[in-house]
This record gives C-alpha cells, sequence and structure tokens, in this order.
C-alpha cells in the first residue's frame, strides 16, 4: 500500500503541501448512482476551516472542493473522484525565516532528515492543512454508509472536562459553539482557558470523544483489519494526536472481568457496553465510543530557544497564523477518519 | 491487502484455531542472507508460552516452532519463510458445551453473525492461541534490526503501578519473575493481587509499557503510515487491548505547549523527550515509549448468565483452562507486533 | 503487496522450495459457509503430479494434500485456510553438482545474484513444484464460482496444433489422454512427438487454449485491474510461459475495425466473440477464451557448458527427473491460476 | 490495492474522464532531491497528444501538465505528486446521440451494467485519454532510472512490419515520422495502408515492439510479482491491447529446449537472448524485449447497426474524432507504463 493511501476498499490518496498552489485527492472504490450532497461536504470543511473564530487561526481560506470526476449529472459512477481546493492565503513569506531552522516538537528536523530536500513553508507536506483532503472524503464516507450515525465533540481543553456520560449529551449542540463542546456551561469554560492561554502565547491540549451509532453488527476483519485496530490507525494518522482508548479503555487495566463484561440480553444486544460496541475486532451492534488525546499545538508566540540545520542555536520567533487549541478544529476530521474507516469495512460487506 | 496479513513490505499471513491441528504463519520480506537464532526465536515463544507458572492457563502446549522453508544451511534466502507449531494440548471436548453459546465479553457472538459457521472451540480463530504465531514473526524480526532494543514490561495490573520512570528500570529483569514487572518490589504486589483475583474466580486488566531504545532517525511514512499510527494498529490488534498512547499520551491534553515542547540540543537530539520519540510520524531518533492498556479476560471461574444463538438464557460455567490477568503473557507479544512494525520501516529505507 | 501473495480480495500467499520438508500455503478470504469437496481438490492436484504418465518427470509425488485452518465440520468458516504438502521424494543428492552451477536458462544466475544465498536444491523456490500451492487453491476458487467453467486444454506442441476451433472441442475429452489434448487424433501426434524428442535427450515447447464460460456480466476492475491485465499477469505468473493472448490475441494487428467489432443482438450478447468475452477490462458474459505460450524445459538430458559462480566453464550433465514437456502438466495450473483471478473478482462484486 | 492504482512501491492513483474538466494523478513513493526535467515530461506528452498528424484525432488538447505538489524548487521531496491535465477541446455534444447506445466493441455495454450509471461522452473512465495521466509519471518513472534506456516502435500496423532484428535498428529515428516507426521504408508503407484505411472509415490493428537496455540484474520479485508477470499486466492495462509476448514469445512453442537455452559466457552475460532478459521472474541484464499486439480501434467512421439500453436496434453514425490507427499514438504509452514497471522495482532493491 501506497503511504499516502488510505483504506482498503475505499481508498482515499492524497497529495499537497501548506503553501503549495492547491491540495487535493482521489477516493476510489466509491459505489455508483450515489446522489452526493454537495451542501453536506462543503459543510464539513467550513466546520473545519480556519478563520471561523477568534479561538482558531487567522489563516483565511476559502476552503472550495472542486469535483474533477467521478461524478455524473450529480451522482457517482463507480469511477475514481478527484478533488482539489486551492490554496489561496499562503503568506509563504512568513516562514522565510524557518528555511533552515527545526521548530521545537514540529516535524522540520525528521522531514529534513528523512528526506534531505522539504518545502518549509508552513510545514510542508507535514501540516495539518492536509487534513482538509480528508474532512472532503470523510464527507462522502458519511453519505455512503447514511443509516450510521457518527457524532465527535470536544470532551476535554486542558483540566476542564465534560462530566456526565455520553448518553445524556445532545449532539446537535455541538455546532453552536467556537469549541464544538455540546456543553453550554462546559463549553464557555474551555472557552476562557483557550483565551486564556492564547492571550499568553502559548498553547492548550485536549480531547475528543466520538460516538457511532446505529452501528451494523459484523463491521470488522480479523486477524490483523480488527475494527478497533483501524480506528486507532486513523486517529493516529490525525496530527498532534497522543493517544487513542475505546469502551473502557485504560480505565479497564483496574477493573475485574466480573465487573468489565457485558452480559448479554435476550435479543442479542448487552446490558451494559463497557466493551465499546467491538468483539474480536467486529462490531456487536452496540456504540463504538472512543476517546482521542491531543498534544498541545507546538508553535507558541513565544521566542523559543532551538537549532538550525548546522546545528546553530537559532531563536524560533512567535510568528504565523495558528490555533491555541487544535482540538475544536479537529472534531470534523475525528468525524471523517471514523467514516472513511466505517464505510471501508461496510463496503468490504455489502 | 488480505485481512490475515500484517505488514507492507515485512508481512506476516497466519492461519489457525485455538483447537485445529496446527497454527502457522508465513513471513515474507525477510533479507537473504541472515544466520537466524533459532534458541532465540524458541526463547521468545517460550516467553509467551501457557502453563509457564500458577499465576496463567495451565494449557500445556510445546509450543514448538517447525520452519518450512525460506531457510537453507541456517540462513535466510530471501524467500517466504513457512513455519508451524502444533496445537498438542487441546481438550476440544471441555467446549462441547459452548457450541452454540455466546459468552459474554467473547467473540463468539460476533463471528456467529458476520460468518455463520465457526469452530466455536476455545474461541476458534479468535483465540490469543494465534498470537504465538506473531511472536515467532516477531522474534525474527527483532534480529533483522538487531541494534534496536524493544523493551516490554507489565507496568499496572488492577491498582499496582510501577512508580518510577522507564529511564530508572534495568529492563534484564523484567523475565526474573511470573509477571513479567522489573521492579520486584511491585512485582511481588502484582503476583499477590492476581492469586487473590485468581482465587475468587475473577480476572484483572493491567498495562503494558514498551520502550524502543537506538532507533535510527527516519522510521515511518507520511501520511498515512505514520510510525505511531502502525504501531497502534499493531497494539489494537493484540487481543483485549482497549487503549494505546505514546509519549505523554492522555496526559498532553492537560498539558501547554511551552510545556510540552522538547527543545533540541546541537546535536540534534533534544533535552527532554516528551514526545515518545516521532515527529510528523518519522522517528526522531530518541526513545520510543508507549503504554498499552488491557482489559480483564473476559472468561471467569464463575458461573455467568448469558445466551445462546437461539436466544435462550443459559448459564456459562466457569470452566476450562484461562489466565487471570493476560498482561505477563502479553509482554512478549507486545514486543513482537512492535519488532514487526519497525523491521517492516527499517527493511522500507533499507 | 507481499510478492508471494496474488489476489485483492481472496489472496493466496505461498512458501515452499522443491526440496524443503514441505510447500504450503494460506488462502485468505474464502467467504464463510461453503461445503468443500475435498476429492475435487486433491483431484486437481492428481492431475498436475508428477509421475503420472511416461510423458512427465518420473519424481514421485504423493502431493497429498493436509488443510490445517479454516475449516471446521467440512466447511468454511472464514478464516484463513492453511494448507501443507509434504515433500517425500527430494533427491536432493542428485543436485549436488549444480551447488555453484548455473544451469542454462534457469533461474539459478539471477536467484544467486539477487539473493546471495539460495536454496540450490531442485531449483528450490523457483521450481514448478510451487505450482501445486497454486492448484489447491485454484480448486477451492472454482468452488466459490462453481457456476463457471474453465476448460484448459494443451492446443500446441511444437508444430502439432489443434485445427478446430474451441466451439467444436469436447472438454470432458482433455484428461483422456497423457498429453491433455482433447482431440484424440492431434493427442496422438503431441505424444509421438513428445516421446520423440524425449528419447533425444531433448524438450519442446508448446500452448495451452483456455475457455471460460458462463461468467457473469461484470467482472473485473477499471482501470488498473482489468480482466485481461489480471488473467495476463496470472499467466505469466507460471514458470515457462512467453506468450498470452485473448479473443483475437495477436492476429487483431493484422485486421480491420470493420472486421474485428462484435456486433449486438437485441439481448445484449454480441453475435461474434472476437473480443474474447471483456470490454475495457470488464466481461461482458460471452466467452472468455486465451492462449498462453510455452518454452521448452530448460533442462535437457543432454550435455551442456555452462558456468560456475566464479565465472568458470563447466559442463552441466544431463541429470535429475525432468519433463519433456512441461504443457500437459500445466494445463490444471492455468485453469486453477484462472480460477484464482475470476474468483477474486466475483467476490469484489459480490 | 485500490483499483485506479499502479504499482508497489512508486504508485500512480488517477482520476478522470474523457469530457470531464480535467483528468489527473498522484504519484506516490517517488524519492526525494531528484531534479526534474520538465520538458522531457512534456515532450512525451507531446509524443501521445492528439492532433500531431493527419494520421491520428483532430482532437485538439494543449495536453500541459500542471504539477500541484510533491516538488519544491524544481526538485522532488518525497511527498506525494499531485497533476493535473486540462480538458480544453471536449465537444461533448458530439456523443448526446450515444447516450443510450451501445457502441460496438466499446466498454459501454460493460459500465453501464456494472455501473448503472455512467459518464457517456466520449468514453468517460474507460476513454483512451486517461493514458495522459500514465504517460506524465513514466516521464517522471524515467528519470527515476535514467541509466535504463526503454525505446518503443511500431513494429507493425496490418500486414506490413519491419522485418529486422531490434539490434539492427536505430531508436533515435522512431520519432521522424508519424507512425513511429524507426525504418524509413517500412514507416511509408504503413502510413499508406493507414491513409488507405481511414480513407474507407476504417480502422487497423497493429503491434509495438518494446526495447529495454542497460537494465540492472536482480529486478523482479518472485513469486508473483515477476518482472515479466507485472509488464504483462502493465501492458494489457493499455486500452485495445489484446497480446504480450517477451523473448521469443510464442515462436517458443515451436522450439526445443537446445534450440532455446542461452549458454552463458564466463562474464555471466549469455550468448544468445532467446529469453528476453528474464529468468524465474528476475531481470539478468541482458536486453529485455517484448511485443504488444493491438486490435483496430472500435469506432469507425461508417454507420454500424447496435442496440440502445433498452434493447432497440439502432445505427452507430461514424461521427467524432478518432484514430485510425492506436499503434503511433500508444508507443510513449506503451514506454509509459515500462518505465513505471522498471522503476517500481528498482526502488524495492534500492
Amino acid at each position: 500500500m501506497a503511504h499516502n493511501t488510505f483504506g482498503n476498499r475505499l481508498t482515499l490518496t492524497t497529495f499537497g503541501e501548506s503553501h503549495g498552489k492547491a491540495i487535493g485527492g482521489i477516493l476510489d472504490g466509491c459505489p455508483s448512482g450515489l446522489t452526493l450532497d454537495f451542501d453536506a461536504i462543503q459543510n464539513e470543511l467550513n466546520r473545519r476551516k480556519p478563520g471561523q473564530s477568534k479561538l482558531v487561526t487567522q489563516r483565511k481560506e476559502n476552503d472550495k472542493v472542486q469535483f474533477l470526476s467521478g461524478i455524473f449529472e450529480g451522482k457517482t459512477t463507480g469511477a475514481s473522484i478527484g478533488f482539489l481546493i486551492e490554496n489561496s492565503n499562503q503568506k509563504s513569506k512568513d516562514y522565510n525565516h524557518l528555511k533552515d531552522v527545526y521548530r521545537p516538537s514540529h516535524a522540520d528536523f525528521t522531514y529534513d532528515k528523512k528526506y534531505g530536500h522539504r518545502d518549509y513553508r508552513g510545514g510542508g507536506r507535514s501540516s495539518a492543512r492536509e487534513t482538509a483532503n480528508w474532512v472532503v472524503a470523510g464527507a462522502i464516507a458519511k453519505q455512503i454508509i447514511k443509516d450510521i450515525q457518527i457524532s465527535a465533540f470536544t470532551s476535554t481543553v486542558g483540566a476542564i472536562t465534560i462530566d456526565k456520560p455520553y448518553q445524556k449529551i445532545d449532539f446537535s449542540k455541538t455546532d453552536t459553539n467556537d469549541v464544538k463542546c455540546p456543553d453550554a456551561k462546559t463549553a464557555k469554560k474551555m472557552i476562557d482557558l483557550i483565551k486564556k492561554v492564547k492571550s499568553e502565547g502559548d498553547t492548550i491540549g485536549g480531547k475528543i470523544t466520538c460516538v457511532v451509532q446505529n452501528v451494523p453488527i459484523g463491521l470488522g476483519e480479523p486477524i490483523f483489519n480488527k475494527l478497533q485496530a483501524q480506528l486507532a490507525k486513523a486517529m493516529f494518522t490525525i496530527n498532534a494526536v497522543k493517544g487513542f482508548e475505546y469502551g473502557t479503555g485504560f480505565c479497564a487495566a483496574a477493573m475485574k472481568g466480573s465487573e468489565h463484561n457485558d452480559l448479554f440480553t435476550t435479543d442479542g444486544t448487552t446490558q451494559s457496553n463497557l466493551s465499546g460496541g467491538i468483539q474480536g475486532g467486529i462490531s456487536n451492534g452496540m456504540d463504538i465510543y472512543f476517546r482521542v488525546g491531543f498534544k498541545p499545538v507546538a508553535t507558541l508566540m513565544k521566542d523559543q530557544e532551538s537549532i538550525d540545520k548546522n546545528g546553530n542555536v537559532v531563536i524560533v520567533k512567535g510568528k504565523g497564523r495558528h490555533d491555541a487549541c487544535v482540538v475544536p478544529r479537529a472534531v470534523p476530521i475525528v468525524e471523517a477518519m471514523t467514516a472513511l474507516v466505517l464505510a471501508d469495512f461496510w463496503l468490504l460487506d455489502n
């Protein structure tokens, strides 16, 4: 499998650098005859878009996707779907001072060592700008599996966490605030925290919870393509992710089997769902839920000491346009990658 | 990619059920001319073997691997390596009572719904017996990348946790006790806890920490085959795994960028290593370290209410041979999967 | 994709050397619930087996396949199917004199240059013994797509050719003679030719024609997995194959469009079938037919001048057990590889 | 592997329909640091371009490739290379009359049956316009393996054939005439034949010979990724190809082993090269040469009886812009696909 390709039956192959002419991708394996809701696709892109609020980077991108193939008279044809998003608001000059510099906890050093020659502007290929491609593809994937509900939301920023189970959360509220937390009170606290951190020139980490409902029984392929394994891979593909857990997650380490086992009801559902909807790598029809942990953004609006490629000490100035907390904009990305995984498995079976 | 195949350049394809004649696999892509240390391979299998101590299942398997191809006069030829492990101690009759029963939090239900026809004996294909195959392949992978040190150990059982950083741990002590915890005092507590839980007919979860040292710079392939993403996938392939985090992991969610960033020293190493040895999906030469969370074993030595395939309520008796805590035997499995991932990436570059 | 793996959805991964303990493979992706006809599988192996007649190599192999997994109570479970064929009649000593020798038009030279270290006995991994694995897997594939009829036969040996169109051939006669040519008169001539060539210590080439009937419309995947492209790849995987053509094949080069086009009848079939059952990489429901050309076996029962690995001139003695014409034994191999290709595409759609 | 993706280590994924906005692709796996010769790439596109001469279709396309990523300051970065070719001269109205019609020996019928909904304009995804993408990628592949010489030429049109061995041909003459035949006299005859056939509203088939020189020893991967097998797959990917043979090809069927074997010289080269440069699926350092047979173009400038999707008899009018012989324009396509195969194998080893 090529390394810029994700998926098995439904595959997304992408290209594009932060400050190139355009980014884009090819979605292959989409069934024919699907009437696409283009507004829904654009809407997902808008959810991820920079410049939406004062909390996030002020890079202004239209992020208008153009489809170039695979769609005829509004419906998919089964041919590969090529798409493009132009980069309109590159301020590449902002990055000239970073030409030979390795920013702390960025990919500058590793890309330079691995590839020798790199597009340093805005992180080049390693930039999270790439994730706009995934959101386009994920929005189509959502339409392939439209009976399945995928709901991600910001559950933690710094020390602020929603303290209720997902069953008590109204996912329709997620997009009602800038931090994409469906609980208004918690959202307010998160926003205040991000503003404070931002005013200090600093950044903060967080967590996203994702809940998948109405999942058919049987998705996932043992042994080496278990549903949770592919979800984990998808999540760790997202920039800044440091942890993934599903169901009880790490809490399971402290539990006993007699506490953790989900007993069946006679209709094949389970009375509890500590397992998180997957057994043996295969969905069991219960809700799938998982949490994704994000590190704080590495770019600070503060000076940091670093080195250049010749090993000289340099000062990395706090410049450019960046998010003080990546989590709110990552919500649609988590949903998109989840949708790609689920649609892929669904197509294997249907 | 076939679903019983793992890897890209170095691929492991496996087969086998818990109570079939044999399990085995094919390791493809191993370079030619490698002199294999067969004792080292068998030793890894022995570390995973059932019946090693009173803590683990009393199923007695020789777990003697036979190599059938790809090796000539003690050295690899570059041809695919076929291997076999016979199942010698199946007590299949122990499972007759489970023919139509769905055990709680096992894969019986999902396999039956997905495949219709299944080998129910001992979990069939979903059994952790499969992991013996991975240990064989991983032991060869370790020999491919012999300069890289992979050290996993039991870091948590229930509420008992090693409370020191890995830098202060002597990995050579890991195999000196039945629980594979390199800290003698903590090991003692873990063993006591497992014995207690076992005496109650119950089981307990835990965590494994894995540290990878002497990693070359440059392993990992953006965008969709990032080193951490493939490690995550590998870990979630292991039965009972519920969580994976690397570097700071979920703790990063509560941190600020100014705390989390790893500043460089002039030789390209970093002063701290909160990142866990990976930036942008590529190893940066610092130690890679991660934690894997395991749920408690689902098979209890207690009666549990469940259902059969017709929806009738049945009592699952506490019978058979099982581990009260899967974590100690999973230590060599975590190492094996890590070795497969790293050798795969290493071969892509070399 | 690993290089010892064939297929996409139905994958065969193999191992084994001519003179190792055993050869074998793993067939992954077989649907569950298929009742296997084991006699039919063994029968295909018997058709390929050495020592069947005086025309072919006198190596005597039982070629008895053992299935190790993926089958329970006679039916497939959807798990990977591991199988094994023991090598019982290796006369490895026959090959000691070839340890450092490069036999003309064999793979000794290229394997040695590519791998450095090789199992030289009987050609090692490059031996056609490997094809027994394919025949096992192909026999299962035939059972997956049992409505499709695959009929291969020897159509040419040296200058002797069946001179009638396949529509006039009774495929049930193919196995009635040692040369697997369904036309008795032509078969007689072929047998005489092979005997004559053999008595001279020489070998002879030939062709196989394969006809696939009752093919559903729609098999094949544009752009890069066209049905004819995958069939071609499958055929060139077979040792000694030098040419592949389907439909009119190379004759099309001399034809005009007005002669070559297949006009439709109103039911969607075509009045002629010069195309050979495929348009745009997709089956159109008409018969697929193709021809495969084989070179003469490189091992002669005559002395040949050659070189050893140090560049010294050596004489390769005409020893060992070999076929004077590979074509008759390749008939079931052609069918097996065809079945693997078709079953793979069929499973993609069903 | 996705079906719109070709290759293993160097992969090309493509999209685009004949009459869509653009076609394009993503080339993944290109090494970093390669200084690209953009003129050479455009030159290959120009060699394939429609409207070059009176012999070929008069569709006028600029066929100007735009690169969107993976290249920085003229050199590759190791990131995926996205590229685009706009469709500028679609005359889609020409195809309105074909909306529901199945043209004889085209892919209309099979695409419609497989996908249900299709872009019928100019053949949509099944159009040879797609091959422009391959030529772009192949031109980059040629630069990756710049020491290897790939020389294809028109060797046969209808009954007109170059009657000398490739060793006596000056490949630098291939592009000196409209038919891409390096022998001036034969070229003249071919041109006359094509003109005559064209004046009759008819089309004609032909053959391309391709010679690969200066090939390193060791390219190709047994068992299922043999060099000849992948070359065959690549060639049958090209529209209208009906046959592929390498070395002696089908002629080998009539030969004896004593005639066909290539004896070694003491430097490891062979005295003859009937094998065509490959043994056991691996290049042996001798020239690789093969022939590809093409059927006559299915679109005629004559009326043909056919059916529509409802089974009604219709007359397909001879309209639109098409080649009377596809072979001359296929010469750069054969070279491009050959380059993709060889560069892929080369990267696996280097």
